[in-house]
């Protein structure tokens, strides 16, 4: 690596792109950085967060230290393609996606599987973009961290660092493990939260007679649109098992009210309660 | 009204009851109160919030200016028959459950129909009891006043005064538009976030992938759930068809993800979001 290389090569300057790129420039390292929204890679250089703005070809990521991908899922199997022919066999390259397989698929695909650890951050939220990027959003926050099954032990340990560095707490797991499990306690979430407010929508309540407990119920309803349906769809099998066990729930939930079966009610309630509540 | 009446008698120190009887002694009322737990009678007259402890046949309550019953919406009509024979005609009677035809049906076939006002604050919280009590709860909340059809009106402006005396936006409706509305925008969510956590917990999905959106978007499933099944059970007719046609929706999201048919996950995420959102 010559010194004139970016320690960090990050690709997308959202929430997550651009928070990690704010920590890692407070940090010393030198970042570079493509953003597709000119006026956010000009935002990002201007606040001095961005060292080197790249090309929309991103020739010059290839030889930092690690690459971060931090685009939609539906869009970082090209950025992979982008990379692959500039690409140091010792770079680390991740991303930051809710799903892990499909990337992981593609990654394995171009012969990347060698320097490839797939990761996602639990530090999402319904707001988006370099204005809603900050400083400090992983700190205590727990990483997925998902080695591809050829990952040399040297790439998964940089990405281990990278999100200790950030404040996150790293949990080693694979691919396949995080998508089925992520269904159920992050997407299967997010759509309810969706179908919360379409189901509203349609009923065509009064919107300013809900509660405080009923806006927080649907505060994920204000995440990206676009951002969501890639994810849902990137993971549908998984995603679309899960919300039919929970169909099938709402159903007993219907069922017991009909008849006025209260113990019934009390049952499910008092089981979703103690869940939560971690009892 | 002998000087030695209190001014606002309060039956049930919880949440609401305990919120109301704090701001009101904060304001030199004088506040007469029965709560079933002795020990958070006890707690609420050491902390001067409570001049007059009142007995559990109510005896003394009915002289009051106004009555508020602050217990679960299934304990609320039992609470009315214990006023029935000591109540000043012209005390305001009211109530702060979540639904509002079920106590105004019973005040109506008690007789007291000329002097009941269903009220609903939407100050609720998954926390519950006297301890999770504070000052200046209501500010700036929305309340749902719900004068029986025989209310007068000096009963009607004593309910809307109290409301705005705690700082709340009262909102003057019939309790059916309130029940049919409320199974829309509280009832619903509530439902579903105890079926979303029970749902998980059924998955056996762990609860630490849980992130921050998981966590908000099922907050409400920390909420007592023995008040909730009155509350649920109560309004069930329209709970009901609000849980039908959300169910249909997630059956829409279900079929739309078996399809790989990006457009229509999309438009359904679009909806919910534009609709949050205010759009």
């Amino acid at each position: 690596m010559s010194s004139a290389d970016p320690d960090f090569a990050i690709v997308g300057l959202g929430l997550i792109g651009g928070s990690i790129a704010r920590d890692l420039a407070a940090l010393g390292a030198t970042v570079a950085a493509f953003d597709a929204d000119p006026a956010t890679l000009d935002d990002a250089c201007t606040a001095g967060v961005v060292r080197r703005p790249l090309p929309a070809s991103l020739a010059g990521a290839g030889c930092a230290r690690a690459v971060v991908i931090a685009v939609p899922v539906t869009a970082a199997p090209g950025v992979l393609l982008g990379l692959r022919s500039q690409l140091r066999t010792d770079t680390l390259v991740t991303d930051v996606g809710s799903t892990k397989q499909s990337i992981e698929h593609a990654a394995l695909r171009q012969g990347m599987g060698e320097q490839f650890v797939g990761s996602h951050p639990l530090a999402g939220d319904h707001r988006a973009g370099w204005s809603a990027s900050r400083p400090g959003l992983f700190r205590s926050t727990r990483a997925f961290v998902c080695p591809s099954p050829r990952a040399r032990n040297d790439v998964v340990q940089a990405a281990l660092d990278l999100w200790r560095t950030l404040g996150a707490q790293p949990t080693l797991t694979t691919a396949a493990e995080h998508d089925r499990q992520l269904a159920w306690t992050s997407h299967l979430p997010q759509s309810v939260a969706y179908l919360l407010a379409a189901a509203i929508a349609r009923s065509r309540a009064d919107r300013d007679w809900l509660g405080p407990g009923g806006r927080d119920t649907m505060r994920l309803a204000a995440s990206p649109p676009e951002l969501w349906t890639g994810i849902a769809l990137d993971n549908a099998a998984a995603l679309g098992h899960a919300l039919a066990a929970f169909r099938r729930c709402t159903a007993d939930l219907e069922q017991a009210l009909a008849d006025g079966d209260e113990a019934r009610v009390r049952e499910l309630f008092d089981t979703a309660r103690q869940w939560y509540c971690g009892g």
